[in-house]
């Protein structure tokens, strides 16, 4: 399995004080991971240091010691406190030269974009000897990658900001890695919604447990569980086959009915290829969500073709001028109930001609509840031509105002997807 | 510094293939990391591992060796790879024993959700001798605490779910550390927009090198920079009057005027804050950003006193419908255009009846962009009963669509920020 010069097990060591004080999160190492995972690279852990020098150096030996690869992100910023290519460079003996071509584009990115380049800008174009730079055409640090052929060892340095080290990593640093990669492995995602993980884990234990290629691995999110079905082989086409024919398996048991998509993502996702597929429009009209069903639904590129726009009806007031709603409905049931929700999903659908609308009404919290409609009640609406229905929610009264939100968010959704242009309810 | 039983250092470590696999985020570490540093506790590394026994067991060895307490997140539900309390209590040589009040809470928790209870919800009941368990109101898993007295070396184990692992952490583990701290580390965040990062290095370059107690340290978050002034004392009023004389030194440099908050945690935070103590209301039209604002405002609890609501007017018959954007303009200017921006926002502010509108008209991408327009072009118009501005954005085409959405938005909530009640032009 181990070539001499073929890559197989890695690590992310992201370098920056601001993570260990928690002012940023990391997601650079989540977009590595995924990345190296489809490039069959294994990754066995996820490192974070500070911008000191003595730490970075530790984190970076254990790191290369243990694996084939190390990706790093952060501290190749101007900053006097940016280290990591100096650490790296040092730790390989390799000496640092002015790099011409990184110089002239450094300049030339801070003409382009009409800032001022400071001195210590220069910095970032200096580099060790030997290094294969990466072109960074969204800021000012290039990337670079150093490799040992006498002991196989790879370091590949990023810049930190998501904005820089994403596109960087597909452009340039994901050929590069693409020649050196020894097997396949493929993963596929089988998403299910209203099925909890340890009801899903029961019912697939024997299948999960015997399973080795592909593996099957549950884990949950917000409201969801998914299962990542791996398989390992010398062609994507082979692994793509394991991978299928387990799903098959798993759609064949009681899961099955709980299973929205494969590689769906998210459920926005599912529910605008859904309304694509059915040549069906929607509109929105959220209380409790905000803008956030908007808002996910407009994440997803080309949306635009199904979804016409909504209202964000916040007060009762603008919930009668924007959707419609009668003053009687309010003044009779309240806000957060079903009759509201009914006419804010049938109003918004008539007032922007779309074929269904969806409707959110509720208490986010962490203020707001009562005896009778606890924080954690929300109704969900949806109405087409042919019929209209209601859910209600009743979420724990503990949860967040960000978990409650995104939770009736994906049951929206969930209603898109169960609505079909022949179908009234529903 | 070091009594004997005072925790100075801390590692967090983060237990699951998911987190290697990308599939999620690492919220947890941030999460923590915010929160030891407002206990004085310095982190100094993150790591993560999978659903290992042996690189779990090798991770936890390397973070108890180098630090007085290592907090894990993860590897505590009811599945067979769930690890992390059986390799802890393993390390410590603790035996195991089943927890009557925790399976009964667990029971308890089954009930009251509804839901069935399986067999290997019981192995989440199970305790090394000695723990400190903490009640676990939001999930199955109960939390932990080994302290090892000899050692001085203490782990927390906390469950995996960001919506189970952050209240408990406020509600049981935040008490129990907070009588072991020996100095207060306090920091306060001075929240820039308007201002590159390495312009304001080099308008703070002298200041920041020779500030040691307070630190100031830089960073940047997607078009913002923060500043994070970090103090150490005694007493926390000692802290914070140190943070205050050098905040008031930074506010004296030409860093001053970009300055929109101090611990102002979001833009959106801050418009909402702005609006309150001026008492205006606002609505906002969103074409691009579809429905970011309105989500990014409701993020805020007891926005709904100032925010009315909003339309998200994704067509050009929905922005003539909704909010009134005459035909003639959208023809003679197009959707994307200043004067389309300014009849939504102006048309929103009608609708609703409120003090501001604000509005978005824009190519997020990545398709849609031409020539005249291409992505990254975005108009952001604010309107009021005294006057109508409209700001004209030139964001890189290469950026992601998340990237020109998020940017857009905080123009938006910047000019809500310069929006007095007594003054028309913005």
């Amino acid at each position: 399995m181990n070539d001499n010069n073929t890559i197989n097990s890695a690590e992310i060591l992201c370098v920056g004080t601001e993570l260990l004080l928690g002012d940023i999160v990391n997601t650079n190492a989540a977009f590595l991971s995924t990345r190296l995972a489809d490039l069959g690279i294994n990754v066995y852990r996820h490192t974070a240091v500070g911008d000191n020098p003595e730490r970075l150096r530790r984190a970076l030996k254990l790191a290369i010691d243990e694996n084939d690869l190390v990706i790093t992100s952060g501290g190749l910023g101007p900053t006097y406190d940016d280290l990591t290519k100096e650490t790296v460079s040092d730790f390989f003996g390799r000496k640092m030269y002015l790099h011409d071509q990184s110089l002239a584009r450094i300049e030339e990115y801070f003409s382009r974009t009409g800032r001022v380049m400071t001195e210590n800008n220069k910095k970032q174009a200096m580099m060790p000897e030997g290094a294969i730079v990466f072109t960074n055409n969204y800021g000012t640090a290039p990337a670079l990658a150093l490799y040992d052929e006498e002991k196989n060892k790879t370091v590949i340095m990023l810049p930190g900001p998501p904005n820089e080290l994403v596109p960087i990593f597909n452009e340039e640093v994901e050929p590069y890695l693409h020649s050196r990669r020894e097997s396949m492995l493929i993963s596929h995602n089988v998403n299910i919604f209203g099925m909890g993980e340890s009801s899903v884990e029961t019912a697939l234990k024997g299948l999960m447990q015997n399973a080795h290629n592909p593996t099957v691995a549950p884990y949950c999110k917000e409201g969801e569980v998914r299962l990542r079905v791996t398989a390992r082989a010398s062609t994507k086409e082979d692994a793509d086959r394991m991978c299928e024919e387990m799903i098959a398996n798993i759609s064949a048991t009681e899961v099955g009915k709980y299973i929205y998509g494969v590689d769906a993502d998210t459920l926005e996702n599912a529910a605008i290829k859904h309304l694509k597929r059915k040549g069906l429009t929607l509109s929105s009209a959220e209380s409790c969500t905000g803008g956030l069903i908007a808002k996910r639904l407009t994440d997803v590129a080309g949306s635009s073709e199904v979804f016409l726009g909504g209202c964000v009806t916040y007060t009762n007031d603008v919930k009668m001028k924007l959707v419609g709603v009668s003053a009687e409905t309010l003044e009779r049931y309240g806000a957060v109930s079903g009759e509201t929700a009914c006419e804010m999903a049938r109003g918004v659908r008539l007032a922007l001609g779309s074929d269904i609308g969806v409707s959110t009404t509720g208490i986010a919290g962490p203020g707001g509840g009562t005896e009778e409609t606890p924080v954690g009640t929300v109704f969900v609406g949806i109405s087409t031509e042919k019929g209209e229905y209601v859910k209600r929610l009743s979420l724990s009264s503990m949860k967040s105002r960000s978990y409650i939100r995104n939770i009736s968010a994906n049951h929206a959704f969930a209603l898109v997807l169960e609505c079909e242009n022949n179908n009234g309810k529903k």
